[in-house]
């Protein structure tokens, strides 16, 4: 689909496909606030993947490194709307990149491509949450120009 | 489609139209911070809702008083997502109630209508964002059982 080059390494962008659902579980369970969340059943796992997949507001990204291992994964969900003069927005969820790969520049490239694809995609706007105990997060957040200017509210249903 | 009964009085629920497409305009327009941010040309508000009433995830609701005006609205959208075992979450945007309807439970029973359409999809968590400067509407979500536990970045493309 697309890649970016990293201080000279190539890292392949693709939209997932069925069978990177197993390494996309295992990236996100291998944090400190996912860790607790993830399940080892992949059934409940492959029927999102199936209703993700089926939607063409929806991407689920698949990053590779030159060997063909994956090493990262967002969400982005492209959410019309009529606020804001009928803007659309994208919204990014579910960012999950390999600790081996962290403070080299991926995430940034990532991010920026990310943000180019909203562009394309006719967004004005983009949007994430992120828990308020991911520090090093915000501050990667703020250099890349977001601002933490709403409150991020969340309920159990 | 549906309807709420709020201290006897019945407002109706309904899948926005695009008949309803000005009146929606004009009531995220009446707010501190939508009077700046919305504009008079109706052209690019039909073309959103063209593309939101496509969209079978998303649901721009639209609510009426006794008398048929429009007195409310907002926007479900059900995203499907691998995280937390692959849940899918219902994000709720745009919420306007009409200032006359303040106050008086609408939004209490509107928020459990669109709980239980969030439960009904398959949504096992509900999320939103406020900006930082509506302290009112911050007492509101908690009373209604929500956490401020993320930070909302925003951030324009």
């Amino acid at each position: 689909m697309d890649s970016i080059v990293v201080d000279g390494d190539r890292f392949g962008l693709a939209r997932a496909v069925e069978a990177d659902v197993p390494a996309l579980v295992a990236l996100l369970a291998d944090d400190p606030l996912g860790a607790g969340r993830e399940s080892t059943t992949i059934a409940p796992y492959l029927e999102a993947f199936r209703d993700i997949d089926a939607d063409d507001h929806q991407l689920l990204l698949v990053v590779r490194n030159g060997t063909g291992d994956i090493v990262g994964t967002m969400q982005l969900t492209v959410i019309p709307g009529l606020a804001r003069g009928g803007a659309s927005r994208l919204q990014i969820e579910a960012v999950r990149l390999a600790p081996s790969t962290r403070g080299g520049g991926l995430g940034s490239a990532l991010f920026e491509w990310a943000h180019e694809y909203g562009r394309r995609r006719g967004a004005g706007l983009v949007q994430l949450t992120s828990d308020k105990t991911r520090d090093d997060a915000h501050r990667f957040y703020r250099r890349l120009g977001y601002e933490p200017s709403h409150e991020g509210f969340k309920r159990p249903l």
